[in-house]
Parts: C-alpha cells; structure tokens; sequence
C-alpha cells in the first residue's frame, strides 16, 4: 500500500553520493546520523536507526531524535572496526498525535469524551498487531481508561508515554517509509584520523659513512623517532632494485656502478614486491623492525608501487600483464615525449586482469602476514580505480584495522574519488597552500561537506619530491611555520627527514625538488644534530599528545586577525575540555603584529571580566580580556602561539 | 569485464536527489548537461551524452565536450514538452591518445615507426567491432599509412581526425562507463518560467453594486488584465459553496442569510468540485470566459482545494474517504484546540485510497477537457505527497503543457519536495523578505544548486491570506516597492487585486490579514479607478515582455551598494542582447542616495570611456563612466530605477 506512506525522507548523513560510496567514522568516536524527516499535515512522526555492523545479522534500531527543520538524529559510537550499514525509517505517530491533541483540547475546556473513544479505537488497532505482554498491557490500558470516571485522571491516563511507547512498538510496518539507499560507514582506528608521520630512507640510515643502511640502523634510530613524537615511520621501497635503465645521481640517465638506484624501480633476479633488498636485510631483521617500532608505539608504512623495473620477474612469468610493442619490446612508462625506461606500469586493462587484481592483492596479503598495518601506495590515480575499491574492499573486510595513504597530487576530481573507493587518508595540496587566504579556503573545502565525509587529509610540507620555494627561500623559519601550521590546522601531517627538521633545501635549479636528491644515492647523516626546528617538532607533537582539540580535523574555526600575515585558528575538543587559540606568523622574513578577535561565545564571561591563557609552544601565560587581543610574533623566535584557554 | 572500466563518472547536472526526481528546463532554451568524468592516468577521454524524449525509442548520442577540472558538458535545447531522459557515458579514447602521443614523439624527432605499427593494431582492433562502410574506410587508412613513405605525410595521416571519428563509433561497448542512474527532465512551456499572475474574485467582478458577479463580468474585465499586463488570470474556487457552517463576515462562526461563505468550502447539494456556483455562471459561460482570455493572451488559473464542505455529495457517496469520528459525525479540520468545522478533509490513509486518487485526478481531467491549462494548488502540503507524485505525474504524461502552481506557506523541506515531486511552480517567502540581506539571502537560495534545478519560485507581494507589516505601514509607497522587488527579482510573480493596484491596506487588528476580507464578502471595485500602483504596474509588465533578461530567474549578480536601504542587481539576457541594472529604494518613508557599484567586466570599457544607460521605468538618460555610480530615490516618485545598458 504505497500510497499510505505519507513520511517522506531525504538528505541522509553522512552519505556519499547518495549511499554510493561509505563514509568514514573513527572508533570510540561519537558519530551523528541525522536525515531530514518530514510528512504531509500536522501529524506527529516518530523515527528510528536500523544500523548494524557488517558480521552482524541483528539490526538494532534507535529512535531518532527531532532537531530542527525537519532534521531528526542521533548519536551513535561504534565499537567495532570496518563497516556498518544503515537505514532510516520513518512513521507518522498517530497516538502520540492523538494525546498531545486530546491535552490542547482539554486545556481548552472542550468535551473529550469522543476523543477518549477514538484514542480507543486506536488502541484496539494496535492490539491486532501487538503480541504477548504488548497486548496484555493494551488491554489493561483500554479497561483503565473506560473505567476512570474522573476527567483529569482519565487524560492522565490517556496521554500517559508508555501508550506512545507501545505503539512506537507495534507500529503498522507497511506504513513505515524507509530510506532508498542502504548506507555504509567504514569505522577505521583511531590511528586513521590522528597520525604523526615521518619518512626516512633505511639504506641512509647507518652512522658509517659509506656503508648501506640496514633494518637495524633503522631499529637504533626509533628512540630518536619516539622523542620527535611520531607514531608512523613510513620507509620508501625495500625490494631489490632494477638494473636495466636504472638512474643515476640527480635522475641522470646513466648510472654508473656504484649508484644504488631508485627505490621506486622495483624488483630484479633477486625478486620483485615481496623480496627485500639484500642490504637492507632479510624478512626476519624486518618483522623485527615492525616488532621494535611497537615497543615505541610507532608502527612501519610500508610504500606500496605498483610499478616494475624491467628486471622484475614478473616480466618473464606474467607476459600479459605488460604491454608489448610490436617490436617485441615492452612498454615502459613513458608521458611522451618524455620516457621513463626504468619503470614498467601494470596493463590494467589486460585480459588476464583477474589474475592481475589477485596477484597485487597477495602482495598486500604478504606484508600484511609480516606484521605490516600501514600502506602508503604511490601514484594510485596511475592505477585503475576499480582495482583499488575491489582491493582495499577485500584487504579491509579481513583486516580492518589497515590504513591505506593515497599519494595522488593529482586534479581535485581523481584525489576525490580515491577517498571515496576506500583510501583511508590522502596527501594534500597543502605544501603549495601559502597565504592566510589559501590555506583557509583550503581547510574550509576539506572540513566541510561533502568531502568531510570520506576525505581525511595528511599535511605534508615536504616529500622526497617536493621541496616548495617557500622552504627554499625560507630556509629554517619556513621551516618551522610550515611545520606548526602542519601540524595544528590537520590531525594527520608528516615530513620527510632528516632533511626537513635539518632544514635542508637546495633545490634542483628551476624546479620543486631536492638536488642530490636520495631517491638516487645514500646519504650519510649525523643522526644526533639538534636544530630549532628539530627541537620545535619534538615540543609540537608533544602538544598534539596531549591536547584532544588537536586531534581532529573538522572542529576548525578561523579567527579574524587584522593582519593578513597573521592566520589564526581555534579548535576545541569534542567533550569541550580542551580550547586551543593557535596564532602564527605566515611570513618567515618579519616580526609581525596585529589583533585577533575571539568569537564572543567563547569567552562567554562578562566583557569586563579577564580571562587566562597560557602559551603550550612558548610557555608564557598571558592575562586577557575582551574580544580582540595583540600579538607579535617574530619568525627569528618562535613564530606561533598555541593558547590554552583556563577555564 | 568490469574490472576493465577505467573511466568514472559522478555529478551529474542536471540532476535532483541523485536522479530520485526529475530537474526542470524550459522548452526551446538551451540547457547545459554535464558530468565530472575522469579516469586513472593520462590517457584521452572521450564522453557522450544519450538523451531521448519518453515518447520516442531511439536514443540520441551527443559528444560531450571538456570543459575543466574533470568536467564535460554539452548544451541540449529541448524541442518538446514532457519528459527527457537521459545517461552519460565515458570511455578511455585509445586512438585518440595514440595520435596525440604520436605527434609529439614526431616532433620531439624520435622514430615513431614502432607506434605507427601499434596504431595499425589499434585499427585492426577497430575493424572486428566494425561493420559495412567504416570496416572498409579503416581499411583504407590502414592501406594508405602502410604505402606512405614521407615521414611527414604519414604522420598527417596517422594522425588524421577521421581515424578518430571512426574509432569513437566503433568503441567497444563493453569498455564504456556509464551513469548510475537514468536521469530526467520535466521540459515545460516557456510560462513555466515566465508569468504574472493577477489573482481576482469572480464575485467581486460585477460593475453593478451589490449584483453577485459572473464570469461574464470577469471577461468584461479581461482588456483590464491585458492592459496591466498580466498573462494568468487566477480565480480563487467557482464551486458551488457549503452551507453547513459556513463562515461569515470576518470569518465569524455565524453567517447570515446573506453571506456568500468562503468560496474555499466546496460542494453543497448542488454539486462539489465538478460542479460550478450558479451565480457565476455554468460550464458555457466558463468555457467562454476561457476562449475569451486566449485572445488576450491570457490564461485561466483554477484553484483546485482537496477539501470539501460537510454538505460536499462526496461524504455520501464516498464514506470511506473521510474519517468518522465513534459518535458517528464526520472529522472535520482542525488544529486543536481550534475547530474548522466549515471543511471536512480527506483522509489519505483510507483503505480506499486508489478510488480515492483517481477520482481527485478525474477533477483536474474533467477541467483540462473544459480547457483549463493552469491550475493553483491549495494548501497541497496538507495532502499526501505520494499522491501529488502520482497525479501530476499522470496528468502530464497527457498533458505536458499543464502548470500546477504550490500554494505552500510552509516550512522548508515541505516546500522544496512539493517541487521535487512536479510542482511547476512554487509560492515563496517573499512577503517576508525584507531588508536588503533578506532578499539577496533568498533569492541566491533560490537561484543556486539545488533549488535552481526543481524549485520555480513566484513572488507573490500579497494574498487573500496575506496582507504584510510593510504593506500595512508603507502604505502606496510599499506597494510600488514591493511590486517593483517582485516583478525584477522574479521572472514569475503575482499580485491579488484590486486591493494591490488600489493600495487598500486595512488589516485585522493584530495579524498580517485583510480585515472585511473578500474571502468571506462579496465587494464592490471602481474597476476604472487609476493610481500610481496601478500605472506602475502597466508599465512594469510591458518592460518585462519586451526584456528577456527579466524572463529568467537564475540570471541574477547582486551589486555593492553603500546604503543598505538601496538594494541593486544585474540581469543579462541568455544571448546578452539585453543588459538590466534594477536598483530600487527599500525604504517606503524616505529619499535614499548612495553609490552602487558595476562589476568591471560589465563596463568592459577604458576606465575613462563613459557609457549610456536609459531608465526604461523613469524615461530618463545618464551619460555613466567607470565603476561607482550615484543613484537617488524618492519613494514619493519612482523609488526605482531599471536602467538599460547599451552597447
């Protein structure tokens, strides 16, 4: 009986693209699911959640709260990693309707009585449905209501809420409207929404000069990693590298015989993408890694390139997953004119791609096994889009608790839609992002809707890819803004060390991008330099431990400043213990000074009242009052404040 | 071969809810249809659009064209009324990237003899999918590149459009994305979107006093609403009217003998919503007074009320439509503890509801046979929307031509899916949008995504049931002012007169009401009375007709203004032959001066070089140059100035 659904529902949240694709949640995380619920007339409605986790059969449903507008919610906390699934239903509430009418009429002074006996009939429509004690306590409620002779009373018992409730319960199922789609929330750990991410090269990784980094080099730098505060240690390539047409220093195209090669070119004799490069170690010296990461609550991100050297054995055992020239050659990589004949890319659109998607998968599966939980993957807008959904669908649906990296800069639509098949978290545009105007803008689309429902950003200032002009120029105080600003408008950023705490940058003359670059040779470092903006990243992410309000992306609200080189943010906490004001300095040449204007709610104290806030980066504690407030910030110093507010 | 797919597809325009409902556009004006479509990598793309009227089987292919960021589109002009559907599709354009990457590596000198061999296989490809003339036309190109021995040449013809061409209609299907889902237009005539509206009570319409007027008198009465303008003449209900409890002067619980009643309260045992009140006339008297108005080019708007007086045939001989109540009396309308005992509703939830339904379509077929095109809704967010989907669906499926116009004061998601479900038009807030941010807030509202695409909104100043503050309060001057907002912001908008153009403003004490309103009354109207309202109305209108940027909605740029109470905005016609700059004084009490500021690219002119704009309202002429420009107001004369900006 379609046409006696009168509730109407729409605008379901979060969605993404109607239901299409899931949205994102964090574990332990408050979540609200809300849906614009309306009917035709004055009619009460009532409405529920029909939510469940995928491995369970049972729905549990929830009442719906009304918000406003037509929009009703609630807030549910899932306990449990991967995917629930949702419904919303609604149902015009026609007791409920009929006791808060029958109460205006009685305050009005009008006969009830035939109301009392509609409100009866009700009842005993509900009883046909009801079962067991449902329908014994109808039974008792009807008998109550005929016998009371006094009026009050009787109202009393006729509006009494556990009538609503039972017919909440025994609602007539063919006239409950039920959301078109079934959505989906992909429930990731905590570690998904709040990481602090560093990249080093391993064969850099030794305190001898000239000799090749190995596992344990890296195992004796996690002490160093845990002080500067990072949680995720993310290590380029660690399979054998190719030979044929691999590149030299400075991406030259003749190696000579001692250069090492890109990381990038993956596989040889020796293996391909589940082999370890000999001199870095064996399987063992790396599940032992990951066992010693664990112990300094730091885990390893593997990089996942789904790419090949033209060594790799693949080449020979799985022809058809290559293309082939007519001249018997490969097809290297290539964006012509330029060619890239050290890298051999997949062909996704081979016949035998089943075997293509499985063989990739295992690849994952295999690290995985290892003790691997993190994967950042390389250029996946270079790889089939279906493949990835299909993939990261699989992987997770057996291994929840796995984080997948997009490293896509590529256009906004293709970044997009790599966080809507299933990537857990996504480089950003950030690092090219420099004016207070540019990176508000930007921080605005990312935490706003819709992409606030599926695109978790990581702020990177640098990679081994990209070195900004703005590091270049800036040299150590660029460093160090870009670093805070990283590190307090995201929840999740990295930096590529020890190069950026080191403030390395000389560029390659006319572009982006390290020279000497260590993506083609090993460097030496003194692991034990300490620098100011070394010593800021260790207070920094010292800050982000221990303050909520940090934690999260989407609870950021600019702050007007009257000085366009002064950008300013305030975050609070989800349960409202934790109110941070940062205030920094864009410009890394000048000392810099101007107002900030608190929003007035968040004082919330009589204007002439003064306020403490207390400086988490410079230690200082100021006294306030009022709305606006000076600052001065000199890039030589410290260039940001990061504000507790005392409540 | 799913996995193989590499091109995606999302944000389809137009589209509503995901392509849950249809969006609207106007025949025989140009529509853009687009799509983000995108795929992994950088091969070429190529999109094509397939659109079909309903009525017609074969589907029409359309290349899309890129646009930016990701997005194609096509511009489509529907050429029928009814509904379009339609699908996007994308797919990787093989030859297309072959020839682009061909001519590169020619140019950059390097042997392209190896990829003149893989184009061959493309084609080779190509000719297996292809059939009769263009297996032979490949064959030929294939011939021609295999016999060409300059370098040059045979570079041209690899390279050749034509290769192309073919390649795009010999695609393999099975390689083609396509749209999740099927996506609609409802394409309606061209006073869909561009109407003035006067609204007048029939039985009002008599010259001579106390006569009860007729629909001769309103055709007496048409040279009048030609000569102001307007091209939809809308009379309130002309069925016979209820007798029990009918309401009386000022809505009073009491009528006398000689009160009229509401004409809302239909049916009596005369007859109910097919039926005419024989004081107006009958059937042939109304089907003159429609043939009349097509003369002036004017059309009947019927109020259609779903609501029926307790004297309505329909309780008799339709028992099951209504709710009884236990003592046996029918459940008339209310909103307790308030009674409105005049109107007895339907109820939706009738078991009998598909007789129910077709019989309330009956009543809008049986007056499309009479030849009624427009109907006026009344009040339809009180009736079921699942019906109103059906019935409008149904009746324009027949009769695509037909407008149905949303009287719905109410809040707004109601408001918004009364249009999604195929409302043509829409009443709005606009009575009580005031001040200079009200009315750019709503109508930007109004004009931007989503609403653009399903909400047509009419801009009605007054109604029987509205009579405003400002309009009260501001007396003649308000009632210019606010007919000048409505009839230049809104290319669909309406005035209920004579009370407007007569600047008749009384109001029940303490409500926004006509008091002695002429829903409960029969009036006597100078219909040969003159006032500035009504000269301005003339006028205004016959600048709407000759304007095509006042024709449609979406067209409008809000200007900086330095006085708040001087509200200005830029309308440029879809061919930009006609350019509008509306400024109009807000303020009913004083003269109001300031600047107003045109966008540069507007100007598109020497910033020294002056330019001409004529006040197609005032008459005058001002010889302008640069960006800011004085204007003042007086709202004792013109409080408005609608200046033409010629070329």
């Amino acid at each position: 009986m379609p046409g006696r659904k009168r509730v109407v529902i729409s605008n379901v949240s979060p969605s993404v693209d109607g239901g299409i694709y899931p949205a994102k949640a964090i574990i332990d995380r408050p979540l609200t699911i809300s849906a614009d619920i309306f009917s035709d007339g004055h009619d009460h409605i009532a409405a529920a959640l029909f939510i469940r986790h995928k491995d369970e059969k049972q729905w549990k449903e929830l009442p719906l709260q009304f918000k406003n507008n037509d929009c009703w919610e609630t807030v549910i906390t899932p306990t449990k990693l991967g995917i629930y699934e949702f419904q919303v239903s609604g149902w015009i509430d026609k007791v409920s309707t009929w006791q808060a009418d029958l109460r205006k009429r009685y305050d009005a002074g009008q006969d009830v009585s035939t109301d009392i006996r509609i409100g009866i009939q009700l009842a005993e429509g509900l009883q046909k449905a009801a079962t067991g004690k449902n329908k014994a306590t109808i039974q008792n409620w009807i008998s109550r209501l005929n016998t009371e002779k006094d009026p009050e009373l009787r109202v009393g018992i006729a509006t009494e809420t556990g009538f609503a409730e039972l017919a909440r319960k025994c609602r007539d199922k063919n006239a409950v409207t039920v959301s078109d789609a079934t959505y989906e929330i992909t429930v990731d750990r905590e570690l998904a929404g709040f990481s602090n991410w560093y990249e080093l090269f391993p064969r850099s990784a030794s305190r001898e000069e000239g000799k090749h980094g190995s596992f344990d080099d890296v195992v004796a730098l996690l002490p160093r990693v845990e002080r500067m505060g990072f949680n995720i240690l993310y290590l380029p390539p660690i399979h054998p590298i190719g030979q044929a047409h691999r590149k030299g220093r400075n991406n030259s195209l003749h190696a000579s015989a001692e250069d090492p090669g890109s990381p990038w070119a993956i596989g040889n004799k020796r293996g391909g993408h589940k082999a370890i490069h000999n001199e870095l170690g064996n399987l063992k010296d790396f599940k032992r890694l990951i066992a010693e990461s664990r112990k300094y609550n730091i885990e390893i991100a593997m990089d996942i390139a789904y790419q090949c050297s033209p060594d790799h054995p693949y080449l020979k055992e799985h022809p058809k997953w290559f293309k082939w020239r007519p001249d018997g050659t490969v097809q290297y990589a290539e964006n012509p004119p330029k060619r890239y004949e050290d890298i051999v890319p997949f062909d996704f659109e081979t016949e035998d791609w089943e075997s293509l998607w499985e063989e990739l998968k295992s690849i994952i599966d295999y690290w995985i096994e290892a003790g691997v939980t993190v994967f950042r993957v390389d250029n996946p807008h270079t790889k089939a889009f279906p493949f990835w959904e299909w993939m990261i669908g699989e992987v997770k649906a057996e291994h929840p608790e796995v984080i997948f990296l997009a490293e896509a800069f590529t256009r906004p639509r293709l970044m997009e839609q790599l966080g809507k098949i299933g990537f857990t978290q996504s480089y950003t545009y950030f690092a090219w992002r420099n004016t207070k105007w540019e990176l508000e803008q930007y921080v605005k689309e990312l935490t706003q809707a819709p992409l606030k429902y599926y695109f978790r950003p990581n702020f990177w200032p640098n990679t081994p890819d990209i070195l900004t002009e703005e590091l270049v120029n800036g040299k150590e105080n660029a460093h160090v803004i870009r670093l805070l600003l990283a590190a307090t408008l995201s929840s999740s950023y990295g930096i590529y060390g020890p190069v950026y705490e080191y403030n390395v940058a000389d560029a390659t003359p006319g572009k982006e991008e390290y020279i000497d670059n260590e993506k083609y040779e090993i460097k030496h470092w003194d692991w034990d330099k300490h620098t100011k903006t070394f010593e800021l990243i260790c207070r920094m992410n010292r800050i982000r431990k221990e303050h909520p309000a940090l934690q999260v992306i989407d609870n950021i609200q600019f702050l007007e400043t009257n000085n366009e080189q002064l950008i300013a943010y305030l975050k609070v906490s989800e349960l409202h213990t934790d109110t941070l004001i940062t205030v920094i300095n864009l410009d890394p040449y000048n000392v810099q000074s101007g107002h900030i204007k608190l929003p007035p709610a968040l004082i919330n104290k009589e204007i002439d009242e003064s306020f403490v806030v207390h400086d988490l980066l410079g230690g200082d504690t100021y006294q306030w009052q009022g709305e606006w407030h000076f600052v001065s910030l000199n890039p030589y110093d410290i260039p940001a404040h990061i504000l507790q507010l005392k409540q």
